[in-house]
């Protein structure tokens, strides 16, 4: 590519974001914290061949399904969404796909109201993203104020990115319904903001799976999550295990005081918030049951796994 | 590698940057940005091949370089930082190194007093560093703030950087003190304070060279920089153009109110504050004058370039 290419190619993109994108063309971009909130940020690195394959999404699903693991990571948390930055990565023989990897940017910025405030562009063997999320909170959720006798909540149907993997990687054609749920995960901002309103004591997003997630949750508050199977909430089609080891999901799981108005999350938001299980004292860890029988449920996703 | 390697490979990164890192294992960082103070925020990302080679390297002076790159974006919007978070992506042949890149890193978060907040470490087949910096400023110094008659200063001196990558790319053994400069950049940022404190208008990292830095800063401004290259502060040995086109310096280009004091910043930081032009009014672009002639400097690095 020519000298200046690279400055033309954030143009480009600057250009396609248009009103997403506020304030680029500094070192920095300069933003305001709400006075007595406090400043939430985290980063997310998605590499094809790693957490995506480019046979498997389109690049705009790609730029989309990065930029939500990172704004997932806001929600999870609690807090609201103030700026994001996007560092890209780019093979030359993927200059052209800028446009489409902008656009699905742009879209998740867009879902998740946060607007594309800076980023860096730069040319690399392999594509990969790093997404930098800023949010506030005058009291940001953590994982660690879990206390017994709380019920353990989860928000949506799980399984849906797990069984469209499962199929890709076997070479079949996944459900439609598990894909969208693959490719178009949505950030659950606003109803992190409704589980904080309700006492969220604390919370984490699924990305590895639940149950590993769980495991998060016990350990972080030296608490044993207890967690029934039976009622766990899974895509139609798919059972329990299946819901309880898919990754991805961004779905929230979330300590709460006992009682919480299921309905009333299912009417605002359109999809359910499901009891399923509660804090007890005990061993810091997630223990499953079926049927009420104890099961072992190990597995869950690790990016140096073999 | 194992299941559960990438927690203990993090495990093992908390543990060697001891205090430098704060508040890690949540889903995201918390932070106070101090009331009346802005938010400043900057992304940079390094990748082998691209940014740099690890025969000219080594693995610390990669974590410490790419940590710097972002750092002192920090320095050119005159913020205070206020926390870094390390976005890693590492080859399976390189796991071991991860301890020398840690130090690095740790290293420059101890030079710029910034701790490490928050990271994501991630598998890939090309090391790469996405570093995002915090920063805060009542009153961030932009790119566009220049005006006629102002003078335009640089810190340090020049050229270091260039000249080692030069002899580097020919196969020579560079100057051990070009080859410090190149491996071992200060981000200058209490310089910076001292800059906003005197007033300083405009101002920006020398990170493309100078050359294309002071038109960066014409074109932000509206303005022309003459810049006298006869005073330019070139490092022993070397050239004003050598000087003028050396990239990655990570000095800084400000323009300030006329007869800035350059002894006191001198005394101040151990390194010299040079006068080298002025701000004019004319067409939006910086014009280079040796022995009174207008000479002609084009280049400048561009990533995409061939």
């Amino acid at each position: 590519m020519g000298a200046g290419h690279e400055f033309d190619l954030i143009r480009r993109l600057e250009r396609r974001w248009g009103p997403a994108a506020q304030g680029l063309g500094d070192d920095a971009a300069v933003l305001d914290v709400p006075a007595g909130s406090r400043l939430v940020v985290s980063t997310d690195t998605s590499v094809e061949g790693v957490h995506f394959r480019r046979d498997w999404l389109t690049t705009g699903e790609i730029g989309y399904r990065s930029s939500v693991a990172a704004l997932s990571d806001l929600a999870a948390m609690a807090a609201e969404p103030l700026g994001m930055v996007v560092a890209l990565t780019l093979p030359a023989d993927l200059a052209e796909a800028i446009d489409d990897i902008g656009n699905g940017i742009a879209d998740a910025s867009r879902t998740a109201r946060c607007p594309i405030v800076g980023g860096d562009l730069t040319r690399g063997d392999q594509l990969s993203l790093t997404v930098t999320v800023l949010g506030f909170s005058v009291h940001p959720v953590r994982r660690r104020g879990a206390r017994p006798g709380q019920d353990i909540v989860v928000t949506g149907r799980l399984g849906g990115p797990g069984a469209a993997l499962r199929a890709l990687s076997e070479g079949r054609m996944p459900e439609p319904t598990h894909r969208e749920r693959f490719a178009r995960p949505v950030p659950r901002l606003r109803e992190a903001g409704w589980l904080a309103q309700a006492g969220a004591t604390a919370m984490i997003d699924i990305s590895d799976g639940l149950a590993p997630e769980a495991r998060h949750l016990a350990a972080a508050s030296g608490l044993t999550m207890v967690i029934d199977l039976d009622v766990l909430p899974a895509m139609a089609g798919l059972d329990a295990a299946q819901a309880a080891l898919s990754g991805e999901e961004y779905e929230l799981l979330a300590t709460v005081p006992a009682g919480p108005d299921l309905a009333a999350f299912a009417h605002a938001f359109g999809i359910p918030l499901t009891r399923i299980g509660a804090v007890q004292d005990g061993e810091a860890t997630a223990t499953f049951l079926r049927g009420g029988d104890r099961v072992d449920l190990a597995g869950g996703y690790d990016h140096f796994s073999p």
